[in-house]
């Protein structure tokens, strides 16, 4: 069976291959990614017959972004079941690949949840392989709509926030329709001020050590036909000195109980410029990000990366392969040792403003935060009053 | 005739070439520059015969620093005036290779001016070009001297704003023997704490796009056995928020007469963060970097560098010329614009010292700029009150 997933019609040049679809070839069913350790430079796509090779192609980042990492490990669970294999170790090696991002073992939880019940009311392997890929694809449509209406109350919060329609925002890392099952986080909301004919300039930050700003979101940001500038990310300060930043906008990959968001290494920085320059900074994230079991900033495990990713350059094909297993060009004396975390954490008092699915909350307050995940299901909006 | 400065024994490793020579061989006086665009992988030397060969070296940082900019500089018009070139065109196009670094406008016209001064007092083309190399090598000299001084006082800085003795610094960019006649500006203050049992780590910025961080200081804490960490610049965020960084210590490019200063890019965030996290910001640079012409921080030219040092990866040998010619790997889609400063400038109220040879500035204000210019040659040291 194709995938029921049209890659969706941009602006320039043919359309994007999805990120992540489902395939049923005889042979069995397969998980199809788009390998994002190849972009720009490639577009070509990596098919996962088992949960190692899925395991691996998280680990090495071909897949990754916070959403999309979710739909990964529920599309993970089911294929465990599609094909056979033991179910529940499938769901602990998924949960354990990445530590940062919370949906991923949202993702595994949703479908191991969906096919534990329907054993347990005595559905066949069949049955309940069914349901676990039913649960998967639910989340991957619900991921799609949850980006849209992210990106229509992001782009109403800016036209508020920054009257005058023309915009010049600065993101960080990739947020796009490569971390999702529909347009993005962040990167759909400066989509969606493009559309609107509002977006003046989108300031890419590169991203090191492993250029997603500048691999993926500048990928993107091409083929959308937008107006981008890349940036390394010390250069950041110069434009909020200059004036040319008027809100930042990044996703994230946990936001805690009280508010602290944990998102790519490099957005806490921004974050402190933010303030200091008084402009606003916004997260723009689904609230299967949300992790009340995690109370503060300070209980939010930080993955730690192999120190070769900033020691050694590598060409986009080899970035990720290579800082798994060495073999990029030193740039460092030889033992060099590196201090590489994965993401960093921004503080609510922060934050301006979290753009999430189900509304915009603003100030960022542990209570806050209560009241938007109590609103499940109920389409709450929790009003902003931009403290 | 050999060069007269030895290379300075280090800890660990052989002595390092010397970052700039002059050298006689039978075919003619040359310029020998280590070239610091091979570093770490290779240590070789570029030999110039003539001014061109050294603008370009300049141009692609071969030979770079602020300091270390200024006796090439001098050496420059020394070699021009020595070789019988006309030395008001060398000086012209010397003095305009780089625009942000004063210093190498400064070395130009100590040495054009020497020279100037020998020929208006009647002496023939070989005296003028022996009062010029002279001059530079004067100029040479004092700045070994000056780094030594700035050496210890800002250790004894150090020592006083962070009692205890046990010193985290963070540092941008390369600012050792790389870039100095001497052991350097910053660095030096880093390396005089290492000796004295009191530098605990030093945590080098990779210094994006160019990363003179992982490749220069990376190379000369290494062969002086010091305790380093390297980071992405975008990770300095989470080690001040970790409470991990007692002290940032940059050098600078240019010192405007308000005690605003450009150096390297990435230096302005750096200060905002210190700024947020009470952490000292402390600047290390020779008087000679000072320019009291350029009234404050929006004076100042800051160099726009190719965007290819941002939109393709390159290995260290290939870093520069591939730079201003292109051909690494492409890291963005083609076609991607990148906006690429070489400096940016942080005020004065984020700075908390300014270290020069002649003593220790605190806090940074234009009045304190023109005491400590106006004290030149007197041993003038004014007195801080870290503000």
């Amino acid at each position: 069976m194709a995938d029921q997933y049209a890659p969706a019609r941009v602006g320039a040049g043919p359309p994007m291959l999805p990120s992540i679809r489902w395939d049923e070839p005889p042979e069995g069913p397969v998980l199809v990614l788009l390998d994002q350790t190849r972009l720009p430079a490639e577009e070509t796509e990596l098919v996962c017959t088992d949960v190692p090779a899925l395991v691996r192609a998280i680990r090495t980042l071909a897949v990754r972004g916070a959403p999309l990492l979710g739909i990964a490990g529920a599309y993970g669970v089911a294929l465990a079941a599609a094909r056979g294999y033991d179910v529940e170790d499938a769901a602990e090696r998924l949960a354990r690949a990445r530590p940062t991002a919370v949906n991923l073992g949202y993702g595994v939880r949703r479908a191991g949840d969906v096919y534990r019940a329907a054993v347990k009311e005595g559905a066949g392997p069949e049955r309940a392989a069914g349901a676990a890929l039913a649960e998967a694809r639910r989340l991957h449509r619900e991921d799609a709509e949850a980006s849209a209406r992210m990106a229509a109350s992001g782009l109403a919060l800016l036209d508020e926030l920054l009257p005058g329609g023309s915009h010049r925002i600065l993101t960080h890392c990739n947020t796009g329709a490569l971390v999702s099952g529909g347009e993005g986080t962040a990167f759909a909301v400066a989509l969606s001020a493009h559309r609107a004919g509002r977006l003046r300039r989108l300031w890419v930050d590169e991203t090191r050590p492993l250029l997603q700003g500048a691999r993926l979101t500048g990928y993107e940001a091409a083929r959308n036909g937008m107006a981008y500038t890349l940036l390394t990310d010390n250069a950041a300060g110069s434009l909020f000195a200059a004036g040319e930043v008027d809100a930042v906008l990044i996703g994230a990959d946990r936001i805690a109980a009280d508010g602290s968001v944990a998102n790519k290494v490099g957005s806490y920085p921004l974050a402190v410029l933010a303030k200091y320059h008084r402009v606003p900074f916004v997260v723009v994230a689904p609230t299967t990000t949300i992790d009340l079991d995690t109370p503060d900033g300070a209980s939010i495990e930080v993955e730690q990366r192999p120190g070769q990713e900033v020691t050694e350059l590598m060409a986009p094909r080899a970035v990720v392969a290579g800082a798994m297993g060495g073999g990029g060009t030193l740039v460092a004396p030889l033992g060099t040792q590196a201090y590489n975390p994965a993401f960093d954490v921004t503080p609510p008092e922060l934050v301006t403003a979290i753009v999430t699915e189900r509304g915009v909350l603003s100030p960022v307050t542990g209570d806050g935060i209560a009241e938007l995940c109590a609103g499940a299901g109920q389409g709450a909006d929790v009003r902003p009053s931009y403290g």
